[in-house]
């Protein structure tokens, strides 16, 4: 298979079969329905892929990584070695890893979080329900293989596995699923600041230190790979700077938010609503929809939704559907220094509220604090470096620029309101 | 705006103030809803990239074209120069060459071309249409600028101004739909074969003769540009064998074809298809569908139509429907030698009907005789090449390469029909 | 290691463990002395890489096919598969290709060849003395694993080995000096014509069909890589047609053969020329130089020597060496035509040889007709196509665009000239 | 022109033509000898390219930054805006900034530095003197514009201009020397980091404010190019701790400058060592060579001095030719922690020291303490950032990174010896 971003795609050998059966379960076809980023595509035109190719580059990159693994493994006692089994389920993981996503990247999630914090449930959830509930096509496939698989991957994608390595190339500070992400979103976003050696990264990986004969972690070959994960690093850092915070997308994604919390209380209210998705209603009625219904959700499915609610009685709900789908979006506001503290942000929140009120704007649906924050890098052990004397050393030890950013935390914080009254909240920003 | 295949994409320059105002209007942002290559996806997973963002590539790469030809317009007499008239109108033909593109690519057209052929209509008209009818967004942006303006640039886009040079850059053997198409399918689709150097070919870009006190046409200057000619023409070969003549592609082109047809034909019968687009009945009425009602099609339409269809009575359209939605394509072989002529073809067809017919396939849904073909070099005089000494030649004459392929058809000829009678299939085209 | 072209190249199993022993020998280092291209950075001024990086990549793309032949060698018998022994072999042949090369790419051979053709001599002959005299680094490492090992490798690279594919991976339509040379030279000098999809490729060969139970030569899976073997050989044809036969290029090399043959010439007459190399003593002997005089030979040996020639007596090799050293390049007029046919390319050269002499310029060594010529495709059935179903194919059977190519001659005919009579030669040849 | 980094150079312009004049020199010409990297290419085998072509590519980044000065100088009085004699001026600068570069990247001058302090002369210097020495080709061609033309390209070389914002571009943190050189080694190391955008950053450059009715130096426009600069910054400290202070490199380093120190040591005992270039012995003297001696020095002539010194009576200068020319390198040993603070190097240095003394070899040419630093960010106000509303700012008060890692400084130390010692060294480190 040809990939944008690997170039060869392709899952030949005895342990890679289970590939191709996922491949075709209708649950792993729905991600051909879902862009890897939302409406980021409203900003950048390119960025319509979706999360089906990132779930084939995720098992690619853990082919990759297995390979290299067991270039070394000789080096590890026979019962820390990398089987044919372990190598299977974690190809199977990587490539399952998203398999129970919602729609519209994490914004459905984020909207009923928001809308009914009783039936919040993370996508991590209803993936490790797509793996075990009898009937998918996944269960059935993965069941076929072995009886246990589906727990078991299940419990490899929430990153537990006997085999510390394992367990990190699946869910860590350099896992498949980042590897993967980064180089996709760069390349079709078109922002180069995503790109890092992947091929030069695998090829410097090692295993940890050993504890009290326990397999071993990841960690890096210094000399070889320091400033390898340092540009990993800092690429992530940087597609959340230009592409992931981008004030248009996080626009897009508050008209969304907004849209399904008040298409959520209308429903509650008893409102009506033509075209809405069963899944919708289950929500509404407090309780968690049943697989199937949520599976239909796809962002295919839930943009015509929006494009029907352009037709909705409700005023808020029509107008807010109207401006996603002719793309008028919000404007938003940079707060920084004072404004942009805990204090700051109340009053400016506050302040945005009332405009939006006077202009005749529901505050709820109209006037948002939009916070969005990464630590991109949060040192956690679980890639270590390693030189060629003394003991394995965290990254932050020995390079000079995670030295100088680990732990700490970017931060945007803007309001977000409709362009009718942005000169009133610029004006009343700079009276703040 | 960032691109992933071009850079930088900004049209700032007065001029070019009109793209902004068109960006805006609902016919081009129902591009977003458009795949540049329809089902292309179901083999290349990573080609989902949209009309919208091809459309910009296109006026961008006129801004390259223009770019060139004002850096050498001064040997032209003043009435044939690149006004700023011209350059705005040429701008705002490439962003809209497609606007009245149907969904799922080409595919629609043809559907309607097999099944009701008085209604065939090419894209290229409703594109005519979408400028030329009063009221569409894309009119009253054009109008605003110059009330002849709508009229005008739907000639430029049919090829058709007072500049040759300028008319040749919108449609001809190298014009900026092809030179973005060609990029933007090989970046999206991970086979490298279509690149080739653009901003080489512009930079070696130059007008053509004058015949008669006429304004010339485009020529390129052959020591630095015929490589990069030669280069263009081929990387459109190469991407017509491997990916647009592709068998999976062609196997769900045959299948779209086959679904529509029959809705069309079950409407023609009276029956009721739940959730079956405006624009569909219209047509099975035999009547064209209004534009509105055109251009509420799109993929996201068509797909979830289609998803929706897996629930028809129709055992045939549901079928098809429910292979389509999990992917469950047709296979293809392919004819060669005695079976490629027409005779061959014909018994093949008659072949794999029966056989289908057998197996209790309705023939006109599932045995195809798939014909794809194409000239990868029409030599038709609209892009010449100059050398210092003598007259301007065609590329042929002074072209390796392309004299040997000039006017040259390359064809495929595939049987397309259901996997449960591959083997019957195949047998039978030995014994043929 | 690092390599602009391939990215990573490392050489780590046992039987590579040659490769860093070879690479340690002084006549491998000698080869960072000795650019590529030659001369052709004067035109490209990127083009300055070594043959020593050429060594590496050849030696990497070899490890590349190697891999892939082994993922299916087990459709062999055992006798015929890839040893150890054997892949250590190929490994050293493609490394040690071009030891024997003479200094400013061909150029030094070509002039010897005038000069003195009773001592022409082939730098593959060279090579082949460098692999088999014993006591150069390279005989002694390979004598240190086997003392057969010397002529094997020198017969595998002249062509010769029981395993056919193989011999063909080092000497054929598609060996891995080709595959990367393209690559680098489209690297260095910015041409992207060069580039093609080498992983692709390698992907896509198979073993071709055995006779009389021989072992097999090479063949490409035709659905996968045909396209990629069409590319491959356009960007070699692109690549001649652009960089090879570039006018400067090609002029600079009629300017060194010039020098080299007039040099030649003086000091057969006896004439003493401060720093000649010892070498250029024994040819002008009309003996074959020791192969240590022969290895001290090397662009910047050349180039040096060139440099100190500007102070000769004779005012022919002073000014010539003059010209070069500061870039001031002799012109070239292409022939087009009649004049392009044997009996016009006499009268051209007898005309501007004249021009020359009219203009105090020794005809010798100021005139020239330069005729480059190469067959992009000749057909040879070292590397057949395969489809699913039938024999072994040819690429021209089935390939659109080698047909039209195959055994066909690209040739360009030039003058070569001072600038000083470019006018008189253009005005003579308009005339003709 | 082709270039491997920015694919098509090309000076046509007016105020360009003076590129071309200069480009014919023997000046630039020479710099065609001259490797940018020095030795690195004995770590990286592709990095040979050339000072010629980072002087070309430097031009073309200053072209580029021209014509984005002249977009947005309208908003400047006319007096400060960019005439056209300006814009040549700050070619020319770009095109000279190393003309007077020694051989061996910085080597020859630090050896220099090294052996004769009170001759001590930075390249600066020389290029100043290459520019203003009447009898030049670069005197002569800059004089023929205008006679102030020398001095004042000198002085703008130097970072002095009136137009602060033209200083800047030819010396500042981000000036078209860097931008250049990164890109370039990257491109030829193979090393990715040292990648940037940089069109997308030229696009996002501005004016910065101006004071006292002075005009302004540069500014970034924040929102769209904070990100490219300080991925600029990065990819240059990428370089440095992965190329520029890569331990082969400095190693080899380290080789040559105790070369040229021991040769000049030998010269001025009176010992004559043949081949020696006249430059040498005007240093040994105490004198600084004249101008034309000192261009003599090319990398090609000390390579080829160094070689014939292999054939010295010394026994030290012999050997250490012997191991530069067939690439048995220093070894090294990095320091950290403790022995990495200034008294621990000096007790390293001295442990070397004795170890090699033990075993043979003179301390001086043999033992080395190898200091590597660099400041990968010294904010300097030379490039301010500038947001819609608010005063421009520095980089380090907007941005996450930058202002983690302004003004700190990057050291490797390094221990540097014979490999006979190799583990003398690590045995004595560790009991340190």
């Amino acid at each position: 298979m040809r990939d944008p971003v690997h170039g060869l795609i392709s899952f030949e050998a005895d342990e890679e079969r289970i590939v191709v059966e996922l491949l075709a379960t209708p649950e792993l076809q729905r991600l051909r329905r879902i862009r890897q980023l939302g409406l980021t595509c409203l900003a950048f035109p390119g960025a319509v892929h979706t999360r089906f190719s990132h779930a084939l580059g995720a098992a690619h990159v853990m082919q990759q990584l297995i390979l290299r693994l067991r270039k070394i493994h000789h080096e590890l006692p026979i019962s820390q070695r990398l089987s044919s089994e372990c190598a299977r389920d974690a190809i199977a993981a990587a490539l399952l890893h998203d398999v129970g996503h919602g729609p519209l990247s994490h914004l459905f999630e984020d909207a009923v979080a928001h809308a009914c914090p009783e039936n919040a449930r993370h996508h991590e959830a209803w993936t490790a329900q797509v793996l075990c509930e009898p009937g998918t096509g996944v269960n059935t496939v993965l069941g076929q293989h072995d009886p246990e698989l589906p727990a078991r991957v299940a419990q490899l994608i929430a990153g537990h596995h006997e085999l510390p390595y394992l367990a990190r190339s699946v869910s860590g500070t350099f896992d498949v699923d980042r590897c993967d992400y980064l180089l996709r979103d760069a390349h079709s976003t078109g922002v180069g600041y995503g790109d890092f050696d992947l091929a030069w990264l695998i090829r410097s990986l090692r295993f940890g230190e050993s504890h009290d004969g326990q397999a071993p972690g990841l960690a890096i070959d210094g000399p070889k790979g320091l400033t390898a994960i340092e540009s990993f690093i800092l690429a992530r850092l940087f597609m959340f700077q230009q592409v992931y915070f981008h004030k248009s997308t996080r626009a897009a994604e508050c008209m969304i938010i907004a849209i399904l919390r008040r298409a959520l209380v209308l429903l509650q209210q008893g409102v009506r609503l033509a075209h809405t998705p069963s899944a919708m209603h289950a929500l509404a009625r407090g309780e968690q929809p049943p697989l199937g219904e949520y599976l239909d959700l796809d962002d295919h499915v839930l943009l015509e939704t929006i494009k029907e609610w352009r037709h909705a009685e409700d005023p808020i709900l029509k107008d807010l559907c109207q401006r996603l789908h002719t793309r008028t979006l919000f404007k938003t506001e940079e707060l920084f220094g004072e404004a942009a503290t805990k204090t700051g942000q109340e009053r400016a929140l506050a302040l945005v509220r009332e405009i939006a009120q006077d202009a005749g704007f529901a505050p709820d649906s109209y006037a948002h604090l939009d916070l969005a924050t990464v630590t991109p890098y949060e040192e956690d052990r679980s890639l270590m470096v390693h030189f060629g004397r003394g003991p394995h050393r965290c990254p932050s030890e020995v390079s000079f620029v995670l030295d100088r950013v680990k732990n700490e935390s970017l931060t945007r914080v803007r309001l977000v309101f409709p362009g009718e009254v942005r000169e009133r909240v610029q004006q009343a920003l700079e009276t703040l």
